[in-house]
């Protein structure tokens, strides 16, 4: 056997394991930012999701992504992996249905399995936005056509050999292919939605904070060590330069995030706030998961203290336009996702991927790469939110979205599930935000942060 | 160094770590599914669990399981690793008193370290089901004598060598050897140790729920992604198309499991109960263990649709058997076991692992492998449940097997510990199922699953 | 590319990742050993000074540490990785600023995350021991200057090239050089800030029990896995016998250390307590740390063993000299990284590493090594300890160390970051070691181990 193949296979594996397990991340933090009567219920959503994912990417979704076809779609090899393939041939010894991924020195099998996980992602990342109000089945229904169609179609023409792979937008590890895609589609269906019952009242913004501050911060915890699979795995080889040159930029984006953002809720709300600190981490990892093979360490670090710094305005900002997301989500991998995609466009140096992205606009390439990952960013926006829109209005009409007033104020999880989390604590009733301000001796005004419990005030 | 031996060496330590880690996924399922009160006692018992089994394997149990000897036993090098070895040398070259693994090249302490979380993870499998009620002392011995010599003994006739191996029995990564094995274990503890107070009561069975789902959803991701490490790194080889394979079909049928329990929990008794999506995961990763790679995915998913059904039967059937398991271990572990180990008779392909099982009866090779199946699973259940209650009787008269019923009743946190896990929150007190039920508005009768906290009416 | 270049790379990097894991398994443990109130603040600390160490490490530690320069310190190559470095290149083809460490035979970069996340570790270490009164502000402050000078300071002594390596002092993989180094960091700096507020009260001393058991083990197993990484990959190499050997020392230690700290916590204070358990498991890791390699897997059970005793009677030790160690760090880390350091002086084998250590003083040696350790212990020692000493005074003058009486029992997630941790669950107010007695009928006596529960009376 060519050592390569193993070498290649073993790294893409772990690398896999790893960012499979971002989905116990995604679990920790956006249970933890929620309240505890829906806490069955959003773990539930995070633990079917990949199951959903696991299924919808094997019957179709790996299909559309990388089977040979135009500059839009994959249309051979679409059903369960059934196209012809001699992987891990490569180059021109490669013979099969996905001639978009024949680069990668490994079996099929560990590239769906790589690919797998990241579609989970996708779909996992919209689980966050819409909780708390969300019916069960609607979300298990609208991430199934996420992993079946929609993310395939735009990962088509990134990844998939299509347009704007042709183009010459480059987004390595997934700053739109992942997280803005997921970023757009719970975008929409927060817009479906609508706020959570006592979110907005009267001009202002009530905060409702997360439940568990340890589950969260372990959940944040796992994410980045996941990243470390998301990021430096995407080489698909093992390439000891990149992998270890990604891993120092992902690394590196994650601290300046954690610092800038402390740094800015410090300053703008008045105290170090974790949730924000938390936010801050993940976005510099979103923001830097593009452009991880492109940038020095030095720009990671730039990139991650904006990230960061972002992440806390874009809270802010979803709050003052009335858009509920209860874990901060769109903050983190739409804002973050659309802003490292552009950041390829100013920090790439071809000297790390030669014959790739060039040189971006702060390193003397000129403007032609940013306009690239502008038009990638827009179009892969517009079709995901508006394809995700008319699924969601879609499932809203056919079986229904939102689960009833007296559901919610009682909490999902007995609503959905029948059960609840904690049966054996004592636990606050319904508005918690007044119960939490009474038990405060420096009590806070009414605010706003997702998973937060500093107040703001925000004029209707 | 033969760059076979560093790349098969990593594979399997790396994987052997992932397989340690389902200690922690242990913990946190047991302790989630438990109550409150008892999550000392559960976490000590998860947490010096694996001391013992480091030190018992060490001392004995791998050489009665590898050592050279008859079809029953080993009989050489027993003593704490102590035989000649020459590994990584392997085939004709291999001299030393472990021959039947001398088929990996590695060495031979990482052929212990990876056989090791192996043996560790089979005597975790009982104190899940015993929980809540055994004695901290009791379940240390029972746990020191099932790794010494029991679990090495059958697994001597299947792995290292013994008379099933011969016969053509199949088990890749442990369905029956680990699994099962843990699972008539506990059948036994469980029916020495008869039901916890307050579960069956009057012809009805109560329901126990789980003290905090977070933890047991939690456990459960690290278990799956364990199982990344146990069925692909039983390989003990980095073998690019074995690994890649068995991790899509273990995966396969994890999400399977939480589909189909899902469903049939949905089905028949109204919601979609977390506990069961877990256990149905639970239940599909088990099922698979055996198969895992002489299977197709396609095969996978529908063992893991079977496994995930199974399991809401189970825990169904137990209950109006009236066998108390706290979490559900018999009905992921040792019901699954049987079924996985049988599958393989049904399922298996010989195209997947030439010169192995060949193929099984539904793709045409007839009932002969089926029947050693069948053979192996049943002589395997013997011997472990009949010596096993040997020893919890044996135990019981010696240094007893159960609390009394008012350490029971407070905890056996306080009375074996002598602390409490959860100090400064309010605890609702003992009879947890009446402080749940007035808790809900739409409060469920009695019922009786595992973790679970919907209610089911069982006849005496 | 050189194989051996591609297998050491992947293997240190998925060692690092590991290490990295185990800032998460650091928060766990620290913050379940806390109480409620101050969980935010441990989260929050642990949280962000892995980010503090990303970018201090890089902005000068690592110069300091491996730059070429004299015996005492790095001089070459200090600034953000400046120097001049050819690796992978090794021996005479090495050519740059970073000698010391070009035995590695991977990328600079590579080189670079493994020891950042061992700077990390050191400086999480401190966390625990200084928390629920220390201000948020003064420990990042202390954590960069930790980690920019002091700990790469020693480093350079020891891992550097500097004295202390051309002595003859062996460390493999950081007993001394980061478990000791943040042992004696905390040390100072729990004697300038003073016990916590309650814990000693006319000459008795009151347990302040850990709020969430759950948290603090599975922390625990965190970290178990993490130290797979730490130990075996100080190896920074993928060399099969070396990494499985060290693999094997460190679990048995592991394990013994959890055994016979259970039986010492047992005996002396009646009850097998889960807090003991789990630092006796970390107290044998931390022992093994320095002479994993070194010693046999014989010899590391007998130093486990030590190890779990030395913890039980050093965190009644510190107690009875009134030292607030609220998780138990300094009875870890700094007691059991001294210990594992002379215990390669006492149990080094020079048949596992040759042209190393050479024979301890129990395999015929001599005493020659032993004395080595043993002023590098003391050397180490009395340099990190004075030098935190001074920057924590420093500080104190400059910034303060300790948050307001009032602060305190308020807790630090409301005073330092406007929060808390459980807003909805109902928790027992400030005396909570009252509250714990109340709830239980075998009320213990006021008592002081750290994260127990288990009271002890000391006299002033």
């Amino acid at each position: 056997m060519d050592q390569k193949v193993v070498l290649d296979t073993l790294w893409v594996m772990i690398a896999g394991m790893l960012v499979f397990f971002m989905n116990a991340g995604f679990a920790m933090v956006e249970s933890g930012f929620g309240r505890a009567k829906n806490t069955v219920n959003i773990l539930s959503k995070n633990f079917i999701v990949f199951a959903i994912s696991s299924l919808a990417f094997w019957a179709l979704g790996w299909g559309l992504m990388f089977g040979n076809g135009n500059g839009f779609i994959g249309l051979e090899g679409l059903w369960g992996l059934g196209g012809a393939d001699n992987s891990p041939a490569t180059g021109d010894a490669y013979q099969g249905a996905y001639a978009a991924i024949s680069w990668a020195t490994v079996p099929l099998l560990a590239k769906f399995f790589f690919q797998l996980v990241f579609a989970g992602t996708a779909a996992t990342i919209v689980s966050g936005a819409v909780a708390e109000r969300i019916k069960y089945l609607t979300f298990i229904l609208f991430s199934f056509i996420l992993v079946a169609f929609l993310y395939p179609i735009t990962g088509h023409w990134i990844w998939g050999g299509g347009w704007l792979a042709q183009l010459g937008f480059w987004d390595f590890a997934g700053s739109t292919t992942v997280h803005s895609v997921g970023g757009w589609a719970a975008l929409a269906g927060v817009l479906v939605l609508g706020p959570r019952i006592g979110k907005f009242k009267g001009g202002k913004s009530y905060p409702i904070p997360g439940h568990s501050m340890p589950l969260a911060t372990l959940g944040a915890f796992i994410l980045w060590l996941g990243w470390f699979g998301f990021n430096p795995g995407s080489t698909m080889a093992a390439d000891p330069s990149a992998v270890a040159h990604i891993a120092l930029t992902t690394n590196s984006a994650a601290a300046a995030g954690i610092l800038s953002s402390t740094i800015a809720a410090w300053l703008i709300i008045g105290k170090p706030d974790l949730s924000m600190t938390i936010n801050g981490c993940l976005g510099g990892l979103v923001a830097i998961t593009a452009g991880c093979a492109y940038v020095s360490v030095g720009s990671s670090i730039i990139i991650g203290l904006i990230a960061g710094v972002l992440v806390v305005f874009a809270v802010l900002g979803f709050d003052r336009l009335r858009i509920d997301d209860p874990v901060g989500a769109l903050s983190v991998h739409l804002v973050n996702g659309v802003f490292g995609t552009l950041a390829v466009g100013l920090f790439a140096q071809s000297q790390f991927t030669p014959n790739t992205t060039g040189d971006g606009l702060f390193f003397g390439g000129g403007g032609g790469l940013l306009m690239n990952q502008i038009i990638g960013v827009a179009t892969v926006g517009l079709f995901t939110f508006g394809a995700s829109l008319g699924v969601w209005f879609a499932l809203k009409a056919m079986v229904g979205i939102r689960v009833s007033p007296e559901e919610e104020l009682e909490g999902l999880d007995i609503g959905e599930h029948g059960m609840s989390a904690y049966p054996e604590f004592a636990i606050a009733a319904e508005h918690s935000y007044e119960v939490v301000e009474s038990q405060r001796p420096s009590a806070p005004k009414p605010g706003s942060l997702p998973g937060s419990q500093v107040a703001v005030d925000v004029e209707g």
